[in-house]
């Protein structure tokens, strides 16, 4: 169609540089389907990022923030966070002590790693290694508490500490001991999966847990010593649906650090929020957040609760919408849809072709076989997103928005479309348009 | 639309037939969906079925044949059991034996059994029990062998026998453990899981082999005394995704047999294939078997193979299509539409939608999210398929036509419409209309 344009409107430098971006965001996508995410280990947090040794140092999803901003659940899990590691006597001390500047926070996302909603990565907690290994980069996430009363929704009750205990003194070694048996997992493979068994990766997980136990479980039997911490493994892993998000994760932080920072691009290489705000990372632009007021999911609440109990939106998790699953690879996952109150099944498949317009590219190897074998959308273009007026829709899940108590229940939100705008002005600045 | 047409069309005779004939089958879809299959046990052959301790019984898939009317994969299988039950030295022998008549054959429906393919049901074979808690009566099938050279597909070599000695020796016992161990894995409700993860439990199974084995490993863990073994078991579980056809079978079988003998009742209560005839029984005709001859499947060929190499259908697993899973459950897998070679992915809905036609209800228990939620159709009724023409669709694996060799492609099949018209004046004979 430009052959039609008067040559008046387009110019040549517009032109080049169009066609520079074109050739850069290209580049970005060629390396995420590129990628070859593996879980290969798990390890120590302070192993798998030395920093944590000293000090105490309280990673968190979302972009920065510090105490005095940030919102109730991820004030509950720093006090919890702060009593598992010794560091505080009572959540009330830890309060105290996180008012006064004792703890130091950081984004997870500075230290390769990320982490569902509150996202709590401390020195002591097992950390699950994904390997990229196309590109030699390893992404971090701890292991998956479980549904219920749980750290990463703000719960930071004697129960919450003490599976946080046993997932560092029973499952993560074994899980250590199984991986370094094996030749590790391939989660592109799994991924690719469970995209044909109603998986998004984000609110729906039970078939990726499954394939994930499958390639486990014999590694664990033949590693484990003892039946019934291996039955009780066993039990945690199938019994919880949720298993493999952070696994999922861990996989879209290997897959995306790669696409940082390459020149002209404006694929976006991150978006996280901490439960105050909303970022985004974009390749061209280096390691700045673009940020802006996160927004209230809409969704469906767990008996007992209303929209009055939620916090808004949290979590590094929006990874996965960043390599194309979760909101964008809805049409793979009908059965979500009435969990996160997204409207009719039947209509899932909406939400993935709308993502399409505001994606540079699709991924045949995650194809989603109720929509003809359509590849998930990938590569969120910030000037896709800014012309079309479309903001990524995001699954989530949604905590209470006091400390200690929660999930309330689950739905969909969008990226707040200022990230976008600002990023593309910064982009237009930086080339001094 | 019955009081706009004058009476002398609807005789009152015929009019209470045919309210008879409606609260009968409702009566039969009642018990359908009353049934409370659960995986149990797994037992020795001759403990579940003492009949098979004395003489040389063979039990075979579909209704009743001899040694000269059975195809090749079913002659295959025959003298590979008999060799692995020690009645005969070599394949050879056991031919011979055959064809001169010192075995008994029968088909596993007479002994509230189901098998795959071939089918083969012996003394020594490990088989799992699923009971029908809701009406006290269990059903009985072999353990699932994997895919490539296996006995159900005709193969029958060493790798055979020594696989089917693994699954006597190793896996059944164990499996037996875990299950007593346990209360038993309520099907019904995996059933309806792998629904919404893409199964439709005849070609695709994957997702319930999934939630089988999560179900199951935990038990397996806790009385297993030996770590090599246990990882081995777990290991041949999750590498077959076909592991839980056998486990729906049973449930097939298990929910099918309250339901028979219901007078006045025209539901299908079986269909089976041997190789040579389809039968069907139906719950009002006893254990009379309509039969035709089988029909050729069109599928898609593994490499090497074509439509010339293959057997006509075999099999008693089309008692998943009769609960309404398997073909009827298409629309629930968009991904084994490709498989089948059933056309587009986005079309499989059209194969449950037509099902709905020809059966009596629907099950609300086992519904298709890509479908709103469309329960899968419930209850063949022989009156429904004459009138509409249309005959039951049956997703099938193929053999190769010549003993030893195994399985040649997948594909779709319609059970032949005689055994439905004959059924039909069967039923109209003993009404005497």
């Amino acid at each position: 169609m430009t052959s039609e344009i008067p040559s008046s409107v387009t110019t040549p430098k517009t032109d080049d540089i169009a066609a520079q971006v074109t050739a850069a965001n290209k580049l970005a996508v060629e390396r995420m389907l590129a990628a070859e995410p593996v879980l290969v280990d798990v390890v120590n947090a302070q192993e798998a990022i030395p920093e944590l040794a000293e000090g105490r140092k309280i990673l968190h999803a979302g972009p920065p923030i510090d105490w005095s901003r940030m919102c109730g659940p991820m004030r509950g899990a720093i006090a919890g966070i702060a009593v598992f590691e010794g560091w505080a006597g009572s959540l009330a001390d830890a309060e105290n002590m996180a008012a006064a500047g004792e703890f130091e926070f950081h984004p997870n996302h500075h230290f390769n790693a990320v982490g569902p909603m509150t996202g709590m990565t401390t020195r002591s907690q097992p950390l699950m290694v994904v390997e990229n290994r196309k590109f030699g980069n390893r992404a971090f996430c701890a292991i998956n508490e479980g549904l219920g009363k749980v750290m990463r929704f703000g719960g930071n009750d004697e129960s919450v500490l003490k599976r946080l205990a046993w997932l560092r003194d029973v499952a993560g070694p074994l899980m250590q001991q199984a991986l370094r048996g094996s030749d590790g997992v391939d989660v592109k493979n799994v991924i690719a999966r469970g995209l044909t068994m109603g998986d998004e990766m984000h609110q729906r997980n039970v078939a990726c847990s499954g394939l994930l136990l499958r390639e486990l479980s014999p590694h664990l039997a033949r590693v484990s010593k003892d039946a019934d911490q291996l039955a009780e493994l066993l039990a945690f892993m199938g019994g919880n649906d949720q298993f493999f998000l952070n696994v999922g994760m861990a996989t879209g932080k290997s897959i995306m650090d790669p696409v940082r920072d390459i020149p002209m691009s404006t694929i976006v290489t991150a978006m996280s929020r901490n439960g105050t705000d909303f970022g985004i990372r974009v390749s061209s632009l280096g390691d700045r957040w673009f940020t802006a007021a996160v927004e209230m999911p809409q969704g469906l609440y767990f008996p007992g609760f209303t929209e009055k109990d939620a916090n808004p939106d949290m979590g590094d998790s929006t990874i996965v919408e960043t390599i194309g699953l979760g909101g964008f690879a809805m049409g793979a996952s009908p059965a979500v849809a009435g969990f996160v109150g997204a409207g009719a099944a039947s209509d899932a498949g909406n939400y993935t072709r709308s993502m399409l317009d505001i994606c540079f590219s699709e991924n045949p190897e995650w194809s989603i076989p109720g929509l003809d074998y359509q590849g998930v959308p990938t590569g969120i273009d910030i000037r896709r997103v800014v012309d079309a007026g479309v903001a990524p829709v995001i699954n989530t899940g949604i905590a209470h928005r006091e400390p200690g108590i929660g999930q309330v229940g689950a739905g969909i939100v969008r990226a707040p479309m200022d990230c976008f705008t600002d990023a593309l002005e910064a982009f237009a600045l930086q080339l001094g348009i």
